[in-house]
């Protein structure tokens, strides 16, 4: 019968990944043909000429070619070099050689201590996963709790198509479970109810919920109430908990915070609700997306399951040296009297300065569209507006449009789930300051004219 | 019910991956408590003190941190700086941003001429993937093959367990066929053939064949004949092929050559069979498993099944930039008249003549062992010797054994797949020169206290 679309794999053929779908296909095209593109549709910042941290570079260079030092004796800070020795030693066998399969002890160690200093609570290294990218991670969670058809995971809308696409592979069922546009992409426990209540109606028996805080893609922050509202409903419908948390860093918003589900979690007293947290090396103010670092730390997972995510994940053998490293450099940074420090906090600074003005001038710039409404970009680095469509228009057909004639890639709502008669785009804040405003104005004047122009 | 071992994902649970299963647990168990432990269960050089190549090494440096030529100049070579030049040029936004899905274009172009020169044979960049190593590559290749349960992938007895707990992972059947130990792990038609037919009686349809080129663990290496056969079989029967030749450059035995599935498939003027071909930066002479780089070439796929493959890589991102780039050095080392080239050529000669060196004396002292008879070890980087037990003993426990009492890991032949009735193990050939014969000895030595010792 040979390979034909028609007898794949169909969870292969059935599965949607928009972020890097047909639109992006097409702004390749148009790119190839020389037009100029701005791609908004992938948090990539790096893309985007954010430069990437002089302190996780050098580790990386000396780490990869120690001889390097001997060629250029005092060209490195004395930490970056003390780092560099300390992987050395730890990794016993440096970079080139298969680790772990869960990562590096000494990472997983580091891991445990910042999780530690930031929440309060002791974190354990054998129960923290290094993995190539958060997506890994998750992946490897929704693949061990996922036995069949009628196992759901309830999944936001909208919601980062990671989880969809994931869940169509892999034969579990979504359970999608709403969001309040007008309350900022408010979580409310009705809401959680309401879907499990409809799952169970067709026979889909919830086993976990996935939470994205800050939230891809509305930028929403949850509070301490918001997270204890979460962790109760889990504990009542015996669900664990996928906490999405790779955006911990990018909270914009003065008076939010991040609250992490490990930290609340432990406020609470509870000991009960399985914890799987995710954190990355991709977004926050490092931006190393292409070295696929990243971990999930379980809590409250029995030891013979974390056995068998061990098992799972040592048949590709291990993630990635590098990217372990990467999340190394991230949970121990440069610290105060060290001498990168200056380096490093400044460079620190002025990312998230800049991307906080970036996130008010996305903010401000379309909600000044008529025909635009976009929540506050609180946190993360996307807004999710919603925009007014003539009738049989479709927010699909309005991306296109928008990157046929402005050159900009943004995502149609329609890739993260919305309300049924409401449409959207995601869009990044990562553009630079200095383009930030002319593509905000771009996306204004083209659904200005997008509005008065006959519709086929 | 909470998150149980009883209530997970049934496939996850039934997985077994032998290369790191209970006796490399119980090694790492030994070594936490103070015991030394050689490391002979999996294809990991650098772990056994293999070093990494400095072309490859000042690449990654100066790619991973461009400022350090400001910091040192003149302590690299011209053109380990051109080649990290070209990447920072090529690659748009160096290392740090998600590449496309595929991997970046320009590795894949390299990757195309150097099967194009390896072959004499055209190759096309967008049918080639860069992976976090070959494991990622064969696994997403079965996920998008495998549709049901009655989907059959003809996988080799002794075989790779990537293979057999993939298929398990994702729902496939295993359609095992034989190689003759007697014929140095030789390849039959009938064989073949008798897998085939065997799997139609059970209602299994065979829709690939998983070919191991040079062997893990056999350590075979497959004339033009006997790929030619391949060949002839898999159109016969309309099969894909997947051809694993990641030991493509791990031949030993004087005479033989490795021949590659495409090179021969062109040879044959065949443009019908599709082909699948793997291949990594973790074996040959770079040995750099650590760094996850690995591809798979797609040959006469049709171009929707392609873009499916596309989708299912997107969802993760991309592949690890810094192992794309290995691969990219990989394919292109220095070339005569370069001045990387001196260097490069002496390490490259010196790995692969101790591995030469340490392949003939891991053969020839097993063979001196009564009751331990060793194929030649014509390839890759194991030998699979046959063991004779006393009755009611395993392999497992003869490993087990061997490991409390010599500190020596190596995987049993039940996790590979085996004639019924015969034992084997699997050794790796990568302790260093000044070890590898001790090592052996005390194997021996081993197996001749074990075979006097009066069995419980």
């Amino acid at each position: 019968m040979g390979i034909r679309l028609d007898n794949l794999c169909r969870a292969v053929r059935d599965m949607q990944y928009a972020v890097r779908g047909p639109i992006v296909a097409r702004a390749q095209e148009l790119e190839r043909q020389g037009r100029q593109v701005i791609y908004c549709n992938i948090g990539n910042p790096q893309a985007l000429a954010q430069r990437p941290l002089t302190w996780v570079r050098q580790v990386l260079a000396l780490a990869e070619y120690p001889e390097v030092l001997e060629r250029a004796p005092g060209a490195f800070p004395a930490d970056a070099v003390e780092a560099a020795r300390t992987i050395a030693r730890e990794s016993g066998s440096g970079l080139g050689a298969y680790t772990e399969s869960k990562g590096f002890l000494f990472v997983r160690q580091a891991v445990a201590r910042f999780i530690q200093e930031r929440d309060g609570i002791p974190s354990d290294p054998e129960a923290i996963y290094l993995t190539d990218g958060a997506s890994k991670a998750a992946q490897a969670v929704l693949r061990l709790l996922i036995a069949g058809e009628k196992d759901g995971i309830l999944i936001p809308v909208p919601q980062y198509p990671l989880y969809s696409a994931t869940l169509t592979l892999f034969g579990g069922a979504p359970i999608p479970y709403q969001t309040d546009e007008r309350a900022d992409w408010g979580l409310s426990r009705q809401a959680l109810e309401e879907a499990v209540a409809g799952a169970a109606a067709r026979g889909v028996k919830a086993r976990a919920i996935v939470v994205i805080n800050p939230g891809n893609p509305t930028g929403a922050v949850l509070s301490e109430k918001d997270v204890g509202m979460v962790l109760d409903f889990a504990r009542q419908h015996d669900l664990a908990i996928l906490a999405d948390e790779v955006y911990q860093e990018n909270v914009w918003r003065a008076g939010d915070r991040f609250v992490s589900f490990a930290g609340a979690q432990a406020r609470r007293g509870d000991r009960e609700v399985a914890l799987f947290s995710f954190h990355s090396t991709s977004k926050g103010f490092l931006g190393e997306c292409g070295h696929r670092g990243g971990y999930v730390e379980c809590r409250n997972v029995p030891a013979d399951v974390l056995e068998e995510l061990t098992k799972h994940q040592s048949v590709a053998l291990c993630s990635n040296s590098v990217g372990q490293i990467v999340t190394y450099l991230m949970v121990r940074p440069p610290r105060a009297g060290e001498p990168s420090f200056a380096v490093y906090d400044r460079e620190r600074r002025e990312i998230q300065d800049s991307l906080r003005r970036r996130a008010a001038i996305v903010e401000r710039g379309l909600n000044a569209v008529e025909g635009i409404r976009c929540n506050p970009v609180a946190g993360a680095m996307y807004a999710f507006p919603r925009i007014q469509l003539p009738p049989g228009v479709t927010d699909g057909q309005w991306c296109l449009a928008l990157l046929e004639e402005t050159g900009i890639c943004v995502v149609p709502g329609s890739g993260f789930g919305q309300a049924d008669g409401t449409w959207h785009f995601r869009t990044t804040i990562l553009p630079p300051l200095d383009q930030i405003e002319t593509v905000v104005g771009r996306i204004a004047e083209f659904h200005r004219k997008f509005l008065s122009r006959p519709q086929k």
